[in-house]
């Protein structure tokens, strides 16, 4: 087992352990016992597909440690991170004794993360909350850094709150039972590190993608995960609320989000649509004369080699340029990206961008 | 004016300053600008009755400073505290183009500011929140410390969270336009302050309550809400998230939010229904051994000065002792009390009370 600290502000109950490793899932009800030892109950929220796969074993290891358990299962799939979902959850948690001295455990990807983690941050005011990922995309990005929340029919992820978890228990062997569509979008934000801050691991990555891919059982991925949760929490640590160098991590968002949007959320996964975005980021940060044509070849090369399987081409270019204008990052309509500058390895703020030079980018991606 | 700091963590932007005086509501305008120079949009969220008395002149002030406002009003009164509500609200927002520059200014009462305040706290993962309270009991307490939220149909205030405000302006002009009942009910929360840590306070104010209560313009009153400010803003400081002394806040709450509840939060103000709750108090601390009987004389005298006019006579005392038991701060079902100790000036945290003093107290109230 790996363990990355997340250290957040000066007070000792803000900093917490990313764990990672094989066989951690039966540890569940040790270690929430070591972090949270005043906690008497634990709401174990999971979806239908993860509960039949894992919802037994991490319930019987936090009522072998004393917790008992009381399991909200939500159906999978984006649809339930919505407001409707969580105040049908805040009312089965308080029609079921919750207090405050219940605790949160999210079971899942990262619908379940940001439900449930949105949830145990307004129930009561605020309960404590441990992330189980089970997604390679929610183990290296969405179960860390506190950002929960719900969607609104109008855009993505606008309720929510940041609320950090406890305890982070990555289990590896989760990986295993993974599609590979879902590993190729969770690789997504894998190499987003290393474009955004990380040369060497991009070099390294480039090498064992396709092994990476191909093979969910890799022994490679306890080290890959951890090394991704250090660049998160790296940045995470610096800016805890996004005023600065945490907007960072949105290399890619920015047009991933808008083809999401354009899609309803349909069509691609998240990890997928970042993909293409880092792509379209990629060439504006070399049309905006940041980047070297040269790394910005080299990104795309490092980019074909996680093949994104749905299409764009029969997507309209003009209403995902408008989508773009209204990413939560936009500011006043206007679409602002992460590029990066001078090589791989190193990120701009968002930067506000010429729309004709979007209009180009979203054309080469093939949109028309 | 007069001008109370609330300083919390070590972080300067969550230091915020509660103003407090006369003519205060036209400078809100330069006040946000001042204290939130990146703000470009005001949610100006209130409801129908007060928006009749101030809402012009508070729009007018925004935006001849140049902040252009969205006025959001919705219906007086606490049902308007629900997830529903805040659900429309957020939706309103998002359609009238909310981005990160908005902030969010709560006029009005209790009820707006907990309102307003959760939807600040949660759109967008937080806009900056502005709390313009305009009663006695919004004053001196609940815009001050950070706690918003809605009430679920199982109990009050059961989904919320902390969310700090960035500036508090306490127009004490507009105490003039409430009804008696109201100043009644807020004075019940000014004295809980004296009760729970200010004997010299509860001294200064026995002379002066028939005065305040029947005076709504008095020129006392920037005084006693600035008294009243510095002791909430005190223990806020000292425990932000009430794991320890902010708890004592809570004097004559879980009797009187047992009281709220029996009549589905109809009958009584909070502030009222306090006032009784705090009569219970003191009968406990005294039935528990922890204040002399002349001390307990001495504030039952003090809250004769402060009648109030529903009844609890016909209220079952099974069904609010029950109550007791479903409070926010209740642990596995057990009312907790926070008792005076020893003296007036002095609370214990809460504490366990044998079921059989609580009815005994709650008889000796009235209730059968």
């Amino acid at each position: 087992m790996q363990t990355v600290s997340v250290a957040l502000g000066p007070s000792a109950d803000r900093t917490y352990a990313v764990r990672i490793g094989p066989a951690l899932l039966e540890t569940v009800g040790a270690a929430v016992r070591e972090v949270l030892p005043k906690v008497t109950h634990i709401a174990l929220i999971t979806d239908r597909t993860v509960d039949r796969i894992y919802g037994d074993r991490v319930a019987a290891a936090l009522t072998a440690a004393g917790l008992p358990v009381h399991r909200a299962v939500v159906r999978p799939g984006e649809p339930s991170k919505s407001v409707r979902q969580a105040d049908q959850l805040w009312g089965e948690l308080i029609a079921a004794g919750a207090d405050r001295r219940w605790a949160v455990v999210a079971l899942g990807g990262g619908v379940i993360g940001d439900l449930a983690g949105f949830v145990a941050a307004t129930l009561l005011r605020g309960l404590p909350l441990v992330q189980v990922p089970t997604t390679l995309l929610a183990q290296v990005d969405s179960s860390v850094g506190g950002k929960v929340g719900v969607n609104h029919k109008l855009g993505k992820n606008l309720i929510g709150a940041f609320h950090q978890p406890r305890l982070v228990l990555a289990d590896t062997d989760t990986l295993a039972t993974l599609p590979r569509r879902e590993i190729t979008a969770g690789l997504g934000e894998v190499v987003k590190y290393g474009f955004i801050g990380d040369r060497p691991f991009l070099d390294d990555l480039s090498a064992t993608l396709p092994e990476l891919r191909s093979q969910p059982d890799s022994a490679r991925w306890p080290q890959i995960v951890a090394h991704s949760v250090r660049a998160k929490a790296a940045v995470v640590q610096a800016d805890e609320h996004e005023t600065g160098v945490r907007a960072t991590l949105n290399f890619g968002h920015t047009v991933g989000h808008a083809l999401e949007a354009v899609t309803r959320y349909k069509r691609f996964k998240h990890g997928e649509a970042v993909l293409i975005g880092m792509r379209a980021a990629l060439d504006l940060s070399c049309g905006t004369g940041h980047l070297p044509e040269t790394e910005r070849d080299r990104g795309f090369e490092l980019l074909d080699r996680l093949p994104v399987g749905p299409t764009v081409a029969d997507l309209s270019l003009d209403e995902t340029l408008a989508a773009t204008g209204h990413d939560k990052k936009a500011e006043g309509g206007q679409a602002r990206f992460v590029l990066l500058d001078g090589a791989l390895g190193q990120a701009t703020l968002p930067t506000a961008v010429d729309p004709d030079l979007v209009r180009d980018a979203l054309r080469r991606l093939g949109l028309r």
